[in-house]
């Protein structure tokens, strides 16, 4: 199996002619194509267009998410809202509601919104980034299905519950942070699984909440929702950090949204049923703070200072959260976004059945 | 040596004498010695009145802290505020700047507080925790001194630069996250070097930016300023993670609030100069987004749920964050605030070098 490569524009443009014939909205389609295509340009193939199907077009045929939502404001104050998103796609309410939090920024200085009753929105970074235009910082979190296993215990209870931060800079790149708080990704374990190697002490837990080595076990674990799973960020010695950031985002999306979320049983989710994926979305104005040219001027100075830091043997410079991303973006705007041939073949497919004129 | 039990209002009582006699106001001394005493009852002796006399008395009494410090808002709008602190006292700068978060909070549904050249603050959990008796969230950071090494470099650029979070509960205890953002904190490093046995991978790294292994020799590098030192959190594997929630909290306090450190060179410190440390606090009012009955109900639901994780072999049960620390605070609001030996001395030196009345 090798990759194809494909045009980013014209990726996006089949992305939501597919979405647009599953019952989205022509806009609704055009943002979630969007989100979708910004992660394989930024070279997380993961949360990209291969995840088009299995998440967003088979449950709008479905109907598990809602086509045509009616998101509504159920409240708001000067530096908040408090969004339900009507079991929509997730990526065009939580941009929305960037959007609006940007816009309150403006004369509050700063501005949150919860976003509940959404589905999975793709990278978290997307929408933290879309402060940076407005010389605005943004925040984005996500709750998830459970995937990681608090520590001490040893089942399942927390998402990938990702945060998302970024902060604009001048001749740097802005500053984008863009983590789940679980040690590693699925991801990762299925690269291991892949190679048949041992998991690194840290990754992962087995049934009885021991360092579990054995990739494969770890995933069936997971997709058979039985104990065991993927270790919060710190693993062995610190994975109470990773376990109190991840409740963290769990409660001002979960909690604070006033999430209709099985609270404190996670496995109560049903196949077929709205997923109640809810968001955080921030906006804060840095002219709220003091100057923006100031605050660039600083972050480069900041940033500089990190890229100063002498590097170890075997790494060229040390980087800063997001330049990476950067980077991959840069060449597949030139190159194109590399599709693995499986997803190509399923995307292909999936236009044939839904009957779209466009070709990939 | 054995540890000497000391009564936590006398104890109080005791440091907030010994700060004023070194020049605080009495409300400052008050605040600063009140939350170094909270910092014990939590169980945290590391910040707490351990670190009166060189932290506090001996910069205070030479003039690197300002004994009388005129803080100023330098702006604000409906939602946030500036302040600069006038080299003063870190507890009484934070805690106050916690205070009118939550008065504005009332209004705006959230504020946030930067809070410019201040000094070492304590516990950051202190002043997200203001929030709690207002039904309000909770959120405290500051930069400090470096001590991590950004993600493939070899010298220190990052403070332990702590992320506190809190928010209530019902019949639970609050939520209380208080965690550095390094892999783990310079104390349990001199630990194991009291012991002699080696770090385990993924705490520290040596002058090659490779894990390291002596728990002595990382202590002398950080005191000498040489390369070297812990890793953020997530280590080995996944140590640009707390790398980044690093930089985030340099950015939030260091870069937002526009204070005057040396960015891209933290060892440009002297001697002798004010620290320059800087703080980030905020409230969410809960009432903004929803119902405080509702979210305290939910919140008891989330957390009784992770209370049911069933147990790896060993643990009695999974923890929520927080946890440990009311139930050493309970113990020792009863039986008294343990203090080494060395520190009882070294307090009752101090009383009697500034002439005190007080007995400890």
């Amino acid at each position: 199996m090798r990759d194809v490569w494909v045009d980013a524009e014209a990726l996006r443009a089949y992305a939501a002619v597919l979405l647009q014939a599953a019952g989205a909205t022509e806009e609704d389609a055009r943002i979630t194509a969007e989100v979708l295509v910004a992660s394989d340009l930024r070279g997380h193939e993961s949360h990209g267009v291969a995840r088009l199907e299995p998440y967003y077009v088979r449950p709008l045929l479905q109907g598990t998410i809602n086509a045509c939502p009616q998101a509504t404001v159920r409240h708001e104050t000067a530096a908040t809202i408090v969004i339900d998103a009507d079991n929509g796609l997730g990526q065009p309410a939580a941009k929305r509601a960037m959007d609006q939090c940007i816009a309150k920024a403006r004369e509050a200085g700063l501005c949150m919104a919860t976003v509940r009753h959404s589905n999975h929105f793709g990278i978290a970074g997307y929408y933290a980034m879309q402060a940076l235009r407005h010389e605005m910082i943004g925040i984005a979190c996500t709750d998830a299905g459970p995937l990681a296993v608090p520590t001490g215990g040893r089942t399942a209870m927390l998402g990938s519950n990702p945060i998302a931060f970024a902060a604009p800079a001048g001749r740097n790149r802005p500053f984008v942070l863009d983590m789940a708080t679980s040690a590693v990704p699925v991801g990762k374990i299925e690269v291991k699984a892949r190679r048949g190697v041992p998991l690194p002490t840290g990754w992962a837990v087995d049934a009885d909440g021991q360092p579990a080595s054995d990739a494969a076990a770890v995933l069936d674990w997971l997709r058979r929702d039985l104990p065991g799973g993927l270790m919060p960020l710190g693993g062995v010695e610190a994975g109470h950090k990773g376990y109190g950031l991840s409740m963290m985002v769990d409660i001002l999306c979960g909690v604070l949204s006033g999430a209709r979320v099985h609270l404190g049983d996670p496995h109560a989710f049903t196949a077929g049923e709205p997923a109640d994926v809810n968001h955080v979305v921030a906006a804060l104005s840095i002219a709220a703070f003091g100057s923006a040219e100031e605050f660039t001027r600083d972050m480069d100075a900041y940033i500089d200072g990190m890229h100063r830091v002498p590097p170890a043997p075997g790494v060229d410079r040390v980087r800063v959260p997001g330049e990476p991303e950067f980077k991959a973006e840069e060449e597949r705007r030139r190159h194109g976004v590399p599709l693995h041939d499986s997803v190509a073949t399923s995307l292909r497919a999936l236009g044939a059945e839904l009957g779209i004129g466009l070709r990939l």
